[in-house]
């Protein structure tokens, strides 16, 4: 009779339990945890006119009061930047890449530095093959800033997370050198 | 032994129960409840060689028959416009910001206004820290569009959802309003 | 006594897996089988100052180097092309419709072909209502490359997953079809 009780409460409990899960699982609080930590440097080298075979990025837009070669006043608002850039685990320009961070940024703020980023990081090593996807809102002129990793393939497949950016040197309007912390909270 | 069997039957329930729940869970029917709403309206002005002082945003990229001064004819296919634009509570364009709404547009269709987004709505205020990153198509002449929430950060930390534009109000080729309702899905 | 012991051991088991499964299970490993299979075809025809009337897409952006009525050399590197495509469920151009491929690509390397898109297919008959929101890093000299599917509106609700491309057909600068193979792993 106790044991019967006792069966059937947690019977009611299961079902409960089960029954809530069901039906608020997608908006349950997660665990912030991350499933994968990785860290890269990446190297952006902007075509100024003279430096055409090193450069690693290009601006391809710019407003009516700019040019393709020189990045614009107004703290580059509306320059549009294409950029296939080499990713190193370290942070020296002359490492051996171990992959390539492609995709572009545009300038977007009158006065401040700000950016917008839409790019992939792409691995064909040894080590990782695949693709991370990026997009997000790069306040430059902080510390940190976090965008959103919005998917990934091969090794990353179906990946999502944050992955924070520091600037860690930059020279002049030529050379930038990118840390990326990456935090991935869903993982395949 | 009748309470015996009432455990074993339930231990049974458990286990396949838990057996269906793991290997389905990524695709089972999911509660389209939303788990955060909120609503803000964005104001776009377009610079147009003569508010400099006032725009928001700005033509960078243009098909070779346009300029950007002016939006491109055949319904501005092709333009491709930066913004940064205040982010309010109320349809009012001088009600004190909340945040921004910063990224580009690209004009994509010929024959009808439609266009492509990719942007950012940024916080930093006591209400709202952090970013909602967002992606779609917007046939603008619709009178509701939806687009994705494909990733937040801070107080929208790997947020995903809806978001739903209507256009407000427009001025010509120079301002427009977006309300944006925005549904999360999923909130960590 | 034998039953006490046998439903305090099950309350135990239940306990430590909803423990485990509540703080894990963001990050368990999650089956890779696809909820929805889709296969359609796109159709890119690009401006060349010859072809209005038939072309669906347009440069828009082009490095200094280049102009917007004619692909860039050094791999097109920098050229930005904004695109309404028709989609197909044949690699026939001359199908009916069935959607729309909306957004945008970059090339984005100077010694090989590859390119960064972010675009929506675009649907609106009585098969499909609603977008799908793809990003992603396109070397598309590759015979399948690998995007993610970020988001979806419509019959495609909060949709991740997979998209494959492959280059069914290109006739030099002008014409190029791909075939795209979508695996959705999150449906709703």
């Amino acid at each position: 009779m106790g044991s019967k009780r006792l069966t059937s409460a947690l019977l009611l409990f299961l079902l409960v339990s089960t029954g809530s899960s069901a039906s608020h699982s997608n908006w349950r609080k997660k665990a912030r945890e991350p499933c994968k930590t990785l860290v890269f440097y990446f190297h952006d080298i902007i075509y100024n006119g003279h430096n055409a075979k090193n450069a690693t990025a290009a601006i391809v837009g710019a407003p009516s009061w700019g040019n393709r070669t020189i990045l614009a006043g107004q703290d580059h608002f509306g320059d549009l930047v294409v950029f296939d850039d080499p990713i190193t685990l370290d942070n020296n320009l002359h490492s051996t890449p171990v992959g390539r961070a492609q995709g572009f940024y545009i300038y977007d703020k009158k006065d401040i530095f700000t950016a917008w980023l839409g790019f992939s990081f792409v691995f064909n090593s040894t080590e990782h093959k695949g693709s991370i996807n990026f997009a997000g809102a790069d306040p430059l002129m902080n510390k940190t800033r976090d965008i959103s990793v919005i998917g990934g393939t091969g090794d990353f497949f179906m990946s999502r997370g944050v992955a924070t950016l520091m600037t860690d040197a930059f020279e002049g309007d030529v050379y930038f050198r990118l840390r990326v912390d990456i935090k991935l909270y869903e993982c395949w």
